[in-house]
């Protein structure tokens, strides 16, 4: 029996995601259901990909996620299941898998087909119901779609290799207003190998990328407390280039969003040296 | 065993959900319990009746809703527990219930009588605990309450009919901004006959009710992306009226409630033809 | 099998408690887990012991309590579990734990020391994640750290008595505004000795520390509607006093915190009287 995780943009005043565990365990009532977000940015793929990339090797092999943002079926935008790294990923194609797998094949891709066999009046949602607790309870992919070779592309937003530079934007701001960039870490290895590099964005500079966090204070005599407050950047647990404020607190200290000025899409870029 | 749903207006920075949540699993350690909402605004009774009432039906047969909104135990506010629909609801009788069912009959309605039966230091939240844990586990009614024959009735934010017209209020807003009147699609197919309608509220005028958010671009040559920032009207899955902006954000597109100036209690009428 | 609770400042925006509570289910597929709270304020110490002080005693015994708050483990910050009041406590030693108790001397008292028995990419939560499903397993402290007999303390935010004085602050706003204070009833009790007294805040004055919110309309002839927006104290069920406003509501009534001006740390004082 396999975990069921929700991520969604239904917010968390409303009834939605009530609702949404009420028809999971209606379905299937031993399912184990965990809420990734349901904060994510209204229509947002970009931000659903980051959160649920960002998320789901924490769960166990054949761990389905319900991925609820912009998923009404119409021309567009088909209902997709897919199997990769070992877990179920049930979503709308319109990108955010593609950005999550990254041109990464797949193990298998369907396009879900069981909408006739539903009553009249189930919603988009009740069928990602139905396939999510299909696939929990252990189910195969082929019984609830069609295999597929290819999902909606979505060539934004990803960084971009000039010469020595790195170009990336930035494509999520979390909880305590810490900025999180395009640039994977992977990325930074293979081009920069090892060369001195320096990052740039809104005329400010950063010369070294921290191991983590709390290394800001690692080269000086003062205790952490000092360094609360101070720009530092680091390659975040998701893998990525991560801009952050030191013990950043929005409504005291400020945030790396507030302090520097960095918005989504903002530029921010990596230049190495010779 | 039963599922227990969770309605209140904690909210979720504090320790009030964990705690209640600890109580249930104090008495009941199999219980599954699923939060609705907890961000109902403070002693907001019309609020509670809605979110329950869009929520209830998505859950199984036997499943108890506790709502945790004005609970105070008090000469005016008494504690009651009803079945209804197959399901349980344990609430204070502060007009949530009768909003809810609207005049229709419950399967059993009591009174809670249990109050001395508990420690001297119990609170109003532990009586509403006891009563959950009792039903969830197939307890009765009667083991736990006296039976009453009717509930406090509520009659302010009811859809009124005057002659070919609907007069509504808006009583709900939701996280996206789109705003969820008092008036039911029944209501609308016994009046409107299949009439033609005009849906008026603030000087603006909408002539269709659409099935679904989508079918803004039925009609229409150009993709689904141009009509972002639309307004439209459909019955939602709670079987009310709503006035949406197609792809809602209220921090980019903007709201309905934003755009159209519809706030808490304003007008909306459907005025029939003849 | 034991529950595990989380209590952190992760907020609920990003993948953190998904992300976590992923893990727990990794290393311990059968976990009941349960939030008290994501929203302490970013690294409040303060705050965080206020929240699982006021939840934990809700759950049953043995349970495990996840402290996800300021826990990068540093020189000036280790990791320590603690038996206490039979329930089980994992947090950095940073002072949320010495709050908590406030002098109590716990059943056991360790210092973590499994970091070495980790992979090499282990974060800190990651240690958090094993001892929690370990304690929850019913594993023994002494498995996975090393007895010790002190921690942290923490003298600031503490009540004070002079004479016929208790001088305490502001330790918390809750969701609705309300006011709670770290002057405990008990030692309103040692040291009121059933005098009358005065509470006294920015030139406000209580005489009378209410049994529960809707006794304020005990000794009046008046409906419990009419004393909405009138200030109160009360003792709060985690046992401090609370200075609130009848049915607040942030957004229409107003709160303690924006009718009377209270914020964190501010100053509260009992007069007694001889």
């Amino acid at each position: 029996m396999s975990i069921i995780t929700l991520t969604t943009d239904y917010g968390l005043k409303d009834h939605f995601v009530g609702a949404l565990k009420g028809k999971l365990l209606s379905e299937f009532r031993e399912a184990t259901i965990i809420d990734i977000s349901h904060n994510i940015d209204a229509f947002n793929v970009a931000e659903a990909a980051y959160i649920i990339g960002a998320a789901y090797n924490s769960f166990p092999k054949g761990t389905v996620h319900l991925i609820g943002v912009d998923i009404e079926l119409n021309t567009e935008n088909q209902h997709i299941a897919m199997q990769w790294n070992d877990q179920y990923f049930i979503c709308a194609d319109n990108g955010i898998l593609s950005m999550l797998i990254q041109k990464i094949v797949p193990q298998k891709l369907v396009a879900i087909n069981i909408h006739d066999r539903l009553p009249n009046d189930a919603t988009d949602l009740d069928v990602f119901v139905k396939v999510a607790c299909h696939l929990a309870k252990g189910g195969l992919l082929n019984v609830i779609g069609k295999e597929i070779k290819a999902i909606k592309e979505v060539t934004e937003l990803q960084a971009l290799v000039h010469d020595n530079q790195i170009k990336g934007n930035v494509i999520y701001i979390d909880y305590l207003g810490n900025v999180v960039t395009n640039i994977p870490k992977k990325l930074f290895l293979e081009i920069g190998k090892s060369r001195p590099y320096e990052l740039k964005f809104k005329n400010q500079i950063i010369k070294t990328i921290l191991p983590k966090y709390s290394d800001i204070g690692i080269s000086s005599n003062y205790p952490l407390k000092d360094h609360e407050g101070q720009k530092l950047a680091i390659f975040n647990e998701a893998g990525f280039l991560e801009i952050a404020i030191f013990r950043s607190n929005p409504e005291t200290v400020g945030s790396a969003s507030s302090l520097l000025g960095l918005n989504y899409r903002d530029v921010v870029t990596i230049e190495f040296g010779s």
